[in-house]
């Protein structure tokens, strides 16, 4: 047990606490079912960056572990502090400090919720591209952390392509500012995109300044099935590589629609579907019809898209396909909620891989995700008191995952390594590259305060 | 002088030479005035990974600097050995691997330039959008290494986000796959961003996989010319601001105007202008008219855009004016050929800052650049016999790199620190941030082998 006297010399004792129920919260996010639950020590709520800094310094000369922890939302476990120490909660640090459509960038603090960003700049006309379904609850500092995504980022870009500048302390409790307000730098090494998708383990994000797009005036939907999910893949590639003004393509293969029908009561077609939107100040229709002509090619059973989308929530069972996924089954589990992306020529034979592991070992594996970016989710549902089951599972999810990092892909598309696929990190990098990695980790947090047990094997 | 022995033994004889003549074109870049040449002991040509590799195991076994050397066209001394020891000239590496419309990637060695990047996938309807102007020469490896950008930044982004992966060998000969030809990741460090800009100094890239765009079908141009260089920047943030699809906006000031006059003897009115890029599949004109309505709030004076720009090679002043400014005052020597990016509503107040200096000191400085990134270039021209000039003209550009800093923006937007601008790079990121980038050099090069003398102060 950490002694946490000193704590409340940093922070006032009311943002210090040891009790079971705020131990509880931050031993868990949402990736993490109740066994492999790892509580903190002792929880604190810091709120300004000298705060950060003074817990960081005293805890690294104590050899104690910090773990940054927003709104734990994470899929990978990312902020479960595994080694125990200190849960370090930023959900306080919530300001917006200043908008300036000038320069179309706005600066936080690290706990803004990601809708929060969107309110603040919507007056201005601006908005935040990059924003993650879970936007409603995920915070800056999270996002950054993890690198998170979203369904606009077939045409935007990653959350890391939008921070432009990141205030951050490092575990010594030194605080530096990487990268620049400017749109481009090449100025010294890039210490901000290595700060990005670190999930807290080389320093905390305490403000981040990010760049904004203009709040495009026209939007419009659609929604495509088609009879194979071959057609479906190679339609969403074909959408992309047109070069179509696409804002959305997303695929939810047929037993998630099944899914979703059940727990919505409604009657899609259960066939791979495409999701799409087009966004921009003009010029969508052209974009649509555009689109029409490149889907006529691959066979589509419904188009329900534009004009004709216009007064139905055509997006409503992609929506719901979360909470459908556990309602479906209630006797299975999904063992770990896959996130592989690969080059997008790659990724019907990811998805045919995935289908075909799926028949054999007569698992149901729901396939949906960003297909415009070649990035698939996928649930491995087992009945978690079927232990031979559960081994079957765990070696077709190694198998899905290594599949796609031969593939050229990645072993996560947007929810990072975390304590989940850290079996992972050497498959995709080699030794040489997570050695590298081992270096920068030594180099920027050479006691190991920061996150211990998280993305290294 | 280096015992060149071992390097016989790694590269055939003839790909070793210590010869005046090589070992002087390796020791200067284009931003490397004749006095300050600093020759290589000896220059090789590797062939391979394997040989590159070979070299470096060897040379920091030995101690000896090593210096990747590509086009040379640098212009910060970048890749000029000012510790002397090995030039390690990668432009005998230049095969383009692999095309892959699938992907929309290429796969090349590093010392490809440029151009042969363009036309190795125009046939596939692809092309690279972020060339800088000197992509007829420059190098892959090189744009990497110094994140170069161009005119289509401001709609495309930087080299470094076309970036998807490369093979990179490190100092001590070990070689490693850093990024993923995944759209997008969250695996582990971004050891790919960190690589790129870091101008040889982390790891010497063998290999690139390169995100390519499709080719646009159609492009309008235009040439846009103001009273006031106030009217002419605010008009171009409006138009970035605005979400005008432009692919291209470059300034020039009313002095560059009349230097190309006097070069290309034409008689454009000789007041600040900006030159204008619409690419896309359709819909340009629409664009163009779009721009059209935000550039009459600027009190533009005269507008040759679109329709009016179609018989005419209106882009040529800005393509002559590097040449136009060397050739407009015999007598006078850009001191440094500056190149600082603000946010872009800070870019105005920059110009007024040089234009200020410019007329306190009596020194012509032209400027001009990438106004839709808020990247501007200039050259402080002075006599280079002057020592009090000299002095002055010294002191004129820190002022100006320090304002542009000041601003919120950065020391380089596109040629990097090199040797040039070493003294910026504390001011910009401050002791921590050196400090941070100092330990990650020590973890990745721990002997200090490669490029010894750059970035740092
Ligand atoms: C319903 C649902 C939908 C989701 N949809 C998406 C999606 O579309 N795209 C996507 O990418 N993800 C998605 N996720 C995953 C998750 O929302 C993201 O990973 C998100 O970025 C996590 O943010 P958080 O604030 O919850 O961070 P947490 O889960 O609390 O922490 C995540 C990581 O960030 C670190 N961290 C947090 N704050 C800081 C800081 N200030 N400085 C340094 N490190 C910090 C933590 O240590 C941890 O490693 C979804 C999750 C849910 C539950
Ligand atoms: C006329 C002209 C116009 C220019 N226009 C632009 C422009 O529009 N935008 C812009 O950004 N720049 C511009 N530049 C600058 C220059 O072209 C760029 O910096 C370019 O990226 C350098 O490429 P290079 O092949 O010449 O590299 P070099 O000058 O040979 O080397 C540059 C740096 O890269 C390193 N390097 C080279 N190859 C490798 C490798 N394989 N691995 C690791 N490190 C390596 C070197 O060590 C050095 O630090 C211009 C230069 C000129 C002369």
């Amino acid at each position: 047990m950490t002694d946490t006297a000193f704590l409340s010399s940093i922070l006032s004792p009311d943002r210090v606490s040891t009790t079971t129920a705020d131990r509880d919260h931050h031993g868990r996010d949402w990736g993490t079912p109740p066994e492999e639950a790892a509580p903190p020590d002792v929880v604190v709520w810091p709120e300004s960056t000298a705060e950060v800094s003074a817990v960081l310094a005293a805890a690294t000369e104590r050899d104690i572990p910090v773990t940054p922890f927003a709104a734990g939302t994470g899929i990978e476990g990312n902020a479960v502090p595994v080694r125990g120490g200190i849960s370090l909660d930023l959900t306080r640090m919530d300001t917006v400090l200043e908008v300036r459509p000038e320069d179309a960038q706005i600066d936080v603090e690290p706990g803004v919720v990601g809708a929060a960003v969107d309110e603040a700049v919507a007056a201005h006309g601006l908005f935040f591209p990059p924003l993650p379904t879970s936007a409603d609850m995920a915070t800056v500092g999270g996002m950054i952390a993890t690198n998170a995504s979203g369904k606009r980022t077939v045409k935007y870009g990653e959350v890391g392509d939008w921070v432009r500048e990141v205030e951050v302390v490092l575990a010594d409790g030194s605080v530096l500012t990487a990268g620049t307000r400017a749109a481009k730098s090449s100025s010294g090494y890039n210490i901000r995109d290595l700060i990005v998708g670190s999930e807290g383990t080389l320093g905390v994000v305490t403000r981040a300044t990010l760049a904004l797009a203009g709040r495009p005036e026209q939007t419009r939907v659609g929604r495509v099935t088609f009879s194979t999910l071959a057609d479906a893949t190679d339609a969403a590639a074909d959408i992309v590589g047109s070069g179509v003004d696409v804002s959305a393509v997303e695929l939810v293969d047929a037993l998630s629609a099944r899914m979703v029908n059940a727990y919505i009561d409604a009657d899609l077609p259960e066939r791979p579907t495409l999701f799409l939107e087009f966004q921009a100040d003009h010029g969508v229709d052209e974009e649509v019809d555009f689109c029409r002509a490149v889907l006529a090619a691959h066979d589509p059973t419904t188009v329900v898209l534009g004009e004709e989308a216009a007064g139905e929530d055509v997006w409503e069972p992609r929506r719901e396909l979360a909470d459908a996924v556990r309602a479906y089954y209630p006797d299975r589990r999904s063992l770990h909620a896959g996130d592989v992306a690969v080059p997008l020529g790659s990724f019907s034979t990811l998805l045919e891989r995935i289908r075909a592991l799926s028949e054999r070992h007569d698992i149901p594996i729901p396939t949906f995700g960003h297909a415009g970016d070649g990035n698939v989710h996928f649930d491995v549902l087992v009945d978690p008191t079927d232990d031979d089951a559960v081994d079957t599972a765990e070696r077709v999810y190694d198998d899905i995952v290594t599949t796609g990092i031969d593939l050229g892909g990645t072993a996560s598309g947007e929810h990072g390594i975390g304590r989940g696929k850290r079996g992972f990190l050497r498959t995709e990098h080699g030794d040489t590259g997570v050695r590298a990695m081992e270096a920068i980790k030594d180099a920027l947090d050479p006691t190991g305060t920061l996150n211990p047990g998280k993305i290294f094997p």
